[in-house]
């Protein structure tokens, strides 16, 4: 599986990126190795964190309806959850609003031996913050500069940092809004907010293209993720997961004491 | 008083900059002065809480017995306390030292409409640790670059950030050191272990002039303030605050209705 065409490299258009890829896999025996997968990631993290060393960060973004929920929940559930915390970025509140946009987020960062997943993220405030007009395209450059900062002070410290763009189709969208409105158990998932956002849509493809390109960096690359078949997407982050995970390669440090002759006696 | 003087410019020399200056004034008029001037900081201090859009953050740096906890009692306590926070910054635990070294940091950064005073700071891990080896001298480069960045952070946010170097020699911390010795009312401040990094007198020196000239900047000076004489420092300390309040202007903001008509009732 080649996941390098889906990384952001220079300036992109989301236009020209399949948001219904499927890799010429079928559903079945993927959804199978997505499965296999979670196994060995499961075994690459009980080593992160017995290593201590390095940790992991994953930023998940996505239109609404765009599948973070999903993800995390069908892609690091495969995970000891003691290794993995997962927090959920909503609209900052008063306090947050009194400090610089990072403050918030920088008490969340994974420790090491800790994999981080961030549901919305600091990218927001790049993003919804645009749409809106709170800030304008200066304010927005420097805070690229500033995220560009602080991801790699986080590098230079032993955090990888994964992004993922879950990129969807507009008629997938509707779809799937139109699903919360039709399915009284999804009813509570419908946001009417959420239709006067989608009427953005252009406006956000602009500033995610732009945010996407700006702070898509070595330490910290961007990948837009085919979204539109949610098992063809679990498939790709699993896939991006492990061989990220591989690549730190962590190691299970040396017992801290001799342990020749050692032996647990009976009592 | 000229303060610029005492502001790093370029790269500095300690040695070439006074630690016994006292700016030909007199200890009596000085000390008046200085209680003079608290009463204009109070009244400051209260319009940039009132106006709650800008903060200010002091970092006091010295070597032992330099005069930190003296010039946070004798200088901030002509503020409003409920306006200004002070931390202590020890020996990072265990679970600072599994992230980044601004990690522990960013949480302390003031609020807009407040002052944070950092007693000790992320500047440690610029300097005891380098003159401990625990980093090297591309690490603290890196460093630098970090702490520079963090504090456009903070400074785009609107907080002023005020440096601030105690100055003294090393005959006017042999005798405030004796004096832990030989006064039981100090002994609980004796630490023997200051006097080991006081044998690094040299190395302090280096990486002290390393750091300061590395991360002076406009956004974020550093000033070495002359420190033997504690009114002298009291009063210059004083001056600065002043001067940087006056010059943020912080406003009350007007009122949020219409206030014309309005009486307060009997009862």
């Amino acid at each position: 599986m080649d996941l390098k065409r889906y990384r952001v490299g220079k300036k992109i258009k989301l236009g020209n990126l399949p948001t219904d890829d499927t890799g010429k896999l079928n559903r079945e025996d993927s959804e199978a190795e997505t499965l296999e997968i979670g196994l060995e990631l499961a075994k690459l993290q009980d080593r992160l964190y017995a290593e201590s060393k390095q940790s992991l960060l994953v930023v998940l973004q996505a239109r609404d309806a765009g599948g973070k929920d999903g993800t995390v929940k069908h892609v690091f559930e495969l995970i000891n959850p003691q290794g993995v915390i997962v927090t959920n970025f909503k609209v900052p509140n008063e306090e947050d609003l009194k400090h610089d946009f990072l403050w918030r987020i920088h008490p969340h960062t994974p420790a090491a031996g800790m994999i981080a997943v961030f549901n919305r993220s600091y990218y927001e405030d790049v993003l919804v913050t645009r749409v809106h007009e709170l800030i304008g395209d200066q304010e927005a450059k420097r805070r690229f500069e500033h995220i560009r900062n602080f991801e790699a002070l986080l590098a230079d410290r032993g955090t990888r940092i994964l992004k993922l763009y879950l990129h969807v189709s507009a008629e997938e969208q509707r779809q799937r809004l139109q699903e919360r409105l039709d399915d009284p158990e999804k009813n509570w998932k419908f946001n009417p907010a959420d239709l006067k956002e989608r009427g953005r849509w252009d406006e956000y493809t602009r500033v995610y293209e732009d945010a996407l390109s700006a702070t898509s960096t070595d330490d910290a690359p961007w990948y837009v993720i085919p979204a539109d078949h949610k098992w063809y997407r679990n498939r790709v982050v699993a896939q991006l997961l492990l061989e990220t995970l591989r690549d730190m390669n962590p190691q299970y440090p040396e017992a801290a004491f001799d342990l020749t002759n050692v032996a647990v006696g009976a009592i």
